[in-house]
């Protein structure tokens, strides 16, 4: 699961790393109310008091109780609870039913999380095999994933919610940051080298490197705007057939989909959801949380296409990115070579390699320095919940 | 909605009443945390919290703003998020989407509760028409059977999670009530006289009084107890499809069921969740928390059958009840006579009258002195989260 | 299952009442192609064939194989495939799945039906125990009511069919009668008897004879005609929830109704479809294919409402009736004292029992002398696919 | 949709195609009771009569109505119903709904058949521009797809008729054919040239011939054989959930799956339906009928993989293959510089490239000359009703 030759970390380094990142999270947590941690409005959201407990059950799970002698678990019903799709780490509470538990309270999972990174810093100053130095690593990629999903998750809470509540107003200048003025750029075919290269940690599915021949291609330096969005709709991109794929058009018709996910018809003027609550919708801004299928038929109204993956990665170099995840039109899959790891954290991404597309790039919500260009994002084809953008290529 | 003739209440006894049932909600409410207000684990179960705003709602929307001059409404958004089913009064949040909801939060609607009980106690401090007292009644009646809801739906929200939190050690003692020794009384058939005699209040649904005419019968002065069901299951009864109505026998396999809610097997052998947590079954206090279906299969076993609600009714002075909500093999269906109130609270009951089925008595957290024995409740035949159980009829 | 005391039948009026209900479902068939038996549009209308070959079954089931000595079955695998709701009868081809298969073939099903009555001749020809004669009256009733499942289940399976296939022109005139003009009439309150007395064949839900107490009550000489059902639906009445059961509301919003079953906007024209195609619609023709929910809310719309079963029954000498089943405010539920037979045969009717309303008079599908003023049909609230109409009471 | 640079056909050997491939459809009929062409079991499996008048509509539709001067249409009914998933051409019935469609008869269908086929060869022997020659050929292959699917379908109706018909004794030889002796042979790898190069007939999917680059792989000669498969099943290979996809294994347990589609348990002993009936499972014959997450476990529990189709593509020169559709682990996605066709053609393949598996080779049913080494079919990772099999990798 991680690089096979990260670089080493000292435990100086290790323990203020893993500090930061706990820190953070709790960071993200200061504006809720007790409430706000406990919905589940769908199944792919999770209550944020789980994403809170989760990474932290990941230190206790994966490594205190492994490597830490004589470490007592701190609540043995958390094993089950806290558990998400590790299937070998006993039985767990069903993901559509996380949402329907109001115990353990907010004040526990605190208490719990502060548990745990006592035993943690204790822990971290002690003498320390490189497999298990690399497997903290991961747990606070990990944790960064879920402060990710956190806010994802707090914002769909949120913006169901009609009262539409502000969360913080420190997200609304890079959510409605304009896009880069930018055209396409050519890049010419040939053979690239596409994966992680080994220098620091890399989730197991960015391995091995390995070499794809690409054709000539063209590809956007900037994202596709709210204002491009907003001509697609009123050319009646919603209501032509033959710009979608065929479970697209199926999913438009059944669910009566008409516009990206927080955007809201206000008295006949299109408004936003943001974190800071309803707002305009700036013309500039990249268009955000929309499906692969919107992005795959806007790109087909436009007489484009999204880039794979591969290209992505080829021509990164070339564009900034980290505004939106964008859609490639590459199927999550896995790279030649692909080996999963033994036991539970072997169920971290293989597994999921079927039926889903990958995302490249990061988002505002993502957290600094935790995406790379060698990074694989993946959601199913019709979820609109992430922080999701359009790049074209031709 | 209310009887034709209810008694006169005084004024000062009107602000008494109105002290002592809403104080009797926020006496409920005590020994929650938080994060038990918000959950809504299925459909039939309303979130804590929506339970003590809606029935502060009912106040404000039904009497406060229709008859208190210069009313100010505490938050024009509270109209459609606390409305339940009143569809005359404006969209509403999706019976199935309140759980979604994180705000607004508990202390803001313990501050409406506050600011409607304000006004009220000046508004019936002033002189009020006959009719808008009996609205106020009306009100306090729905408020108590919320508080029967809040218990219930509480129960369910606790009895699903696997901490099995304790709500409070009080409810004990009757909800393991033994069930009294007794017989089967015969009742001489004939014409009885069914429904409420206009003393005092009463719903809508229980009027008008009316003639049933009744063969002989015999009817139980007991009620089923748990040793008594735990025979009926351990003598195949959820196997044996010849003793169940054939929407009964699908609900049992689709669902898996065999055995009454909040029984657990814990290692072989059989506890229940209540109040107090997980515990023994009292092999002598009745069976609670069965189905129409499971009630009536129980009575095809023992050769017995379900009353009808007119021979519950017209036996009632000849036995206890008061324990459990008692199925009766008669379906929620108007009385001769019977007329919806005009407006919005005509839409109390009649629109509910078809596919559910009347049960008659009380249980050990109806509020006291709510019922009656001409009370009609009623709810779907698959329904088992009310304290609901068995009295066997011939 | 039949009445206590059934008029003695000649074996030569039995053998000849044999012939006539066999030969009558025989008649029916003749319209119809191979393959208008085999599909199955919704789970409550049987694919013709599997009527025809129940029918059958019934009689090898029931009486040749409990009482025919030698009898060597048809065939060992039409047991499950033709049985219907029968539990006691092993296992069954899953309802909703009999418009799957294509054998056995509707030649072989008619052969097996020349089979039994070959045989049934010649049971019938000898000495039979009086039981043994009502079981095979109660195959003819039963066969009878399959006779009117088969033509309402043809009607939807051609309704649904873009072609709209004709399938007789013999029922038109019957369909379109116009409903006899008539007024209220009042009926005096008092004790009326309900229930079947015995003279002749009954099913066992008519049984037993019983008092029932009833207030005065007026109730309509004529049904509802599609005149007055279209001032219905042009007042708006499919708009206006305060008209609607609650899940009557929930139905007609989630399914789009609109109109009756069968009536379709042919390019701004309301035409309908009967056995005879598309054609106009007769506006004095009783209103036809409406749900409980529909014929509940249009009597709430006229001020007044449906009667219940007993006083139509008791009214039943006053009007002609016949024309179509008409929904009754009455929930199917047994009679004081009813009781179910033993075996299979006890299966036929009080399984059913919950969740369905009661239907009384006939429809001109009824097999003719089939039905009678004490005869209860009954089916779920939804349901529109039966001849279904309205007679108003207050 | 057909390839750049078809090889040109002369007017005799197009007409002898036409003719050889419709004479076809109707030879694999003759088995066939009236009865097996109506129903429609599942939504992916079409009624056998849709089939046979759907492959007629595209050359009535997109030819003779297009380009043969005065063309009648046969029935204007029949263009939306035996149309399929093409949206430009006007409503159609829902997919979902083609069994509930007892007319036309099959003799109706027949007619049409000879109808469309008389005007096709007159119009044949015209004087046709290489585009129309080109659309001939298409329908000829989308004719041979439907001749396909024709089998697939009635087997999978015959396969859950409890009577287990006999269809034809013709393919039990092939079905139950012994897989080769082979072993793994190491492929070099390398930059290939994958797709169709423009001699012949091709689909618009397997365009544009492009290079694709291979590490080193090895590929098994031979398909995995029920003795392989049946070792697996007996290993516990359905319930290790480490071997499967975390989809895949949600799809094993909310299903029961646990052996292959038409392998039944007759007392203890497994079996297979084949088109010759129930009978034994042929140990050496290659697995049929599993699903991708079932090929992906077993490759899983085998310590292999799946090739990709480029991989398969790449080695396919190196042994046999037809036997079975091989799952790949590669989605559905276009090739570089794949282009759409313009019209309603343009449907045929481009939307269906999400959430679909690529199958490489061949069947036991596919017509004789329909497959190539470039032959890209594909279905969702769940269905198992197409002759589906394994090929290894490492």
């Amino acid at each position: 699961m991680q690089g096979s030759h990260p670089k080493r970390v000292s435990p100086e380094d290790l323990r203020e790393l893993y500090l930061a990142v706990r820190s953070y999270t709790e960071k993200l947590c200061e504006p809720l109310e007790i409430e706000d941690y406990v919905p589940q409005p769908v199944v792919d959201v999770s209550p944020p008091k789980w994403n809170i407990a989760h990474t932290t059950w990941f230190f206790e799970e994966m490594i205190l109780k492994n490597f830490s002698q004589d470490y007592k678990v701190f609540d043995e019903s958390f094993r089950f609870l806290f558990n998400s799709y590790y299937n070998s780490v006993g039985e767990r509470t069903l993901r559509d039913h996380r949402g329907d538990l109001s115990r353990p309270t907010v004040k526990r999972i605190f208490e719990y999380r502060k548990y745990v990174d006592e035993k943690m810093y204790v822990f971290l100053d002690s003498d320390l095999a490189q497999d298990v130095r690399d497997l903290v690593i991961l747990g606070l990629n990990h944790e960064q994933q879920h402060q990710e999903l956190f806010l994802t998750d707090l914002k769909y809470i949120f913006g169901v919610n009609p009262l539409f509540p502000v969360y913080s107003n420190d997200f609304l200048p890079i959510e409605v940051t304009e896009s880069e003025q930018g055209d396409f750029i050519e890049i010419n075919g040939g053979t690239f080298d596409i994966g992680f290269d080994g220098g620091g940690f890399c989730f197991d599915n960015e391995l091995a490197l390995h070499k794809v021949f690409l054709n000539d291609f063209s590809i956007c330096e900037r994202l596709v705007s709210n204002r491009e969005y907003t001509e697609f709709i009123e050319d009646g991109g919603y209501g032509d057939f033959r710009l979608w794929h065929s479970e697209g058009w199926d999913w438009v018709r059944q669910n009566g989909i008409e516009k990206p996910l927080y955007w809201h018809d206000l008295n006949g003027e299109l408004v936003q959801y943001t974190y800071a609550g309803l707002g305009k919708i700036w013309p500039n801004a990249p268009v955000c949380h929309i499906s692969f299928y919107e992005a795959s038929a806007f790109a087909e109204w436009k007489g484009c296409r999204l880039p794979t993956e591969f290209e992505w990665e080829a021509a990164s170099g070339r564009f900034r990115w980290g505004l939106r995840w964008e859609w490639t039109n590459s199927a999550y899959l896995p790279y030649p070579g692909f080996k999963k790891a033994a036991g539970a954290v072997g169920e971290y991404n293989g597994k999921f390699m079927i039926n889903q597309m990958v995302l490249r790039g990061g988002s505002v919500v993502t957290p600094p320095g935790h995406s790379r260009k060698t990074y694989r994002n993946f959601f199913h084809p019709h979820l609109r919940w992430q922080f999701t953008g359009i790049r074209l290529a031709t």
